[in-house]
């Protein structure tokens, strides 16, 4: 009795993050304290039915908790994934998955009976970054996914933002431009048509158009084009791959302006893989958003890089789905 | 002593809400279910020096209180006025008061020792909206107040926003164009120079200076050119003033549009003077937003009136500052 009490107490409480992606799904154990004690990675098999990949998921996390099992208690699962929505616990349209519309609590109640709960990938990362990462201490915060689009997260008086049916923290659909670039949501100028890395390599055609002088990036096709590309022809020196990212910061830092004279946040904290290119995408933002902020804003918002860790950020932030003190929708928490 | 207990038991709370406006302060005693027992209002003298304003208000306040006072107890006193900080108790460089800045908790404690919270107008509107008027059960909407200028306030998650700096919900100061109208901020083309009594004058102004076609609008100056004049003109058809009134309208809904990405509203709430135009304004501002929202808003998103009673609203809503259960900032309880 004595050397079970013992190894009981022990026993360290984590979570279950989990991130979809299109191609990769991400998975791991997280203590409060945002360690990650086990992670692994299964393909996501996009064309195949959610149940299936459900079945796969919980094989292989169950797989990964038995080299752990002896030290830890599974208290929760987080997942993060495309158009997931936390007050209804479905993953609807998920963009880059055959999926339509999946009832993630029904799916994960066929194998746990402990609570889940669900929110889109940016959402994660912002929960991600205020338990884990730079915004630790932060109750009022944005935080911005440079992937290939835009993803936004919003926390305000430290809770995270959903709004009134879950989706909101939606930046990268804000307007730039009425008549400007077609946007795959159908509409044109939004946001990440410019700021993402998709966004950046349409600029970088686009000033090549307008333009005679050479460039390695001229021999690579528009479908080829990636940021690596530019960002690495910018390490060159390359004229339109500096003049892109400048362009790029410029445009998010004017609509950066926007979003704080919303939410005054303490900092914006940026994530993804388009933040490689640093201060050559963030000091003309942040010099673009100070000359376009409304006056008593000025000279206190943070534009922050992430503080989580690349290779698990998105287990860290689905996990904190469990670890924050987020209100439980209803019907999320006994399953 | 039974006498006393029965005299006690019937006395219901109230909290005194203030309203500081550059002309006028309004102020009553409200109870927690938003009946205004007793108002009144005091000119506020913007060029006397704040602690004279003070002394005033609380001279005037207690007599009106004499006249509730055998059914009534005071439990909370909340302050709204330009530019009030929720967290620090100041108001700071108020437009069309000489104060510059003014611990409003200082100044009330000279005469009271019951809790004050302060905020600025906007925000004042958008509690008592959401305690007393359209907002009730909500929990994401956004309160805009259509008055000489733009103001708005932000609840989410069923909190105002304040913010990290206090400030949050300068929706008026987002950017429409960034070559467009010089604004008072310093700026040019913030929202609030097109949409608010000033803005629609503007508009009038530059309709008119495009065309030659007769309106009675031409024989007013600029100067004296007010909101009321032009809904009169549309209301009698103007052309002018009925196209001016579409173009707010127009470009209200695509600023709408932003805000609803950022924070997935219920619903936005309108108040002010400006709001006696209607449908004038709000019908192409429905349509408008509704073209310009990313997808999985479409349709959700409710335009409506404010419910709270014009005489009292503002009242109602600095008043709220106590009965709502904001969190209460360092300082304010213990006054």
């Amino acid at each position: 009795m004595f050397f079970w009490q013992k190894d009981n107490l022990m026993q360290v409480d984590v979570s279950l993050g989990v991130t979809i992606g299109g191609t990769h799904t991400v998975f791991g154990y997280v203590d409060q304290k945002g360690k990650c004690l086990a992670h692994s990675t299964i393909p996501t098999i996009a064309h195949q039915p959610a149940d299936l990949f459900f079945e796969r998921l919980h094989s292989n996390a169950a797989a990964l908790f038995d080299t752990i099992h002896e030290k830890c208690k599974l208290i929760g699962i987080g997942v993060g994934a495309p158009n997931a929505n936390y007050y209804t616990g479905m993953i609807e349209n998920p963009p880059n998955l055959s999926w339509e519309n999946v009832n993630v609590w029904a799916e994960i109640r066929k194998y746990y009976t402990i609570p889940v709960a669900i929110t889109n990938e940016a959402n994660v990362i912002a929960l991600g970054e205020m338990l884990f990462g730079a915004a630790q201490g932060m109750k009022n915060f944005i935080e911005i996914t440079l992937g290939t689009g835009l993803g936004s997260g919003i926390v305000a008086n430290g809770e995270l933002i959903c709004g009134a049916d879950g989706n909101a923290g939606e930046i990268g659909h804000t307007t730039v431009d009425l008549q400007g670039r077609e946007c795959s949501c159908g509409r044109r100028g939004c946001l990440e048509t410019y700021v993402s890395a998709k966004g950046i390599c349409r600029t970088v055609q686009d000033l090549m158009s307008h333009s005679t002088e050479g460039s390695d990036l001229r021999s690579v096709s528009p479908e080829n084009l990636t940021f690596k590309m530019i960002n690495d022809a910018a390490q060159r020196g390359d004229r339109f791959a500096l003049e892109a990212l400048e362009y790029t910061g410029t445009i998010l830092g004017i609509k950066l302006a926007d979003s704080v004279a919303h939410l005054s946040p303490e900092a914006v904290i940026f994530f993804g893989s388009s933040i490689a290119a640093g201060d050559l995408i963030f000091k003309p933002a942040k010099q673009s958003m100070e000359e376009h902020l409304f006056g008593m804003f000025k000279n206190k918002v943070k534009l922050l890089p992430s503080g989580l860790s690349e290779e698990v950020a998105s287990i860290l932030g689905s996990s904190a789905l469990i670890w924050s003190d987020m209100k439980t929708p209803a019907g999320i928490s006994t399953l």
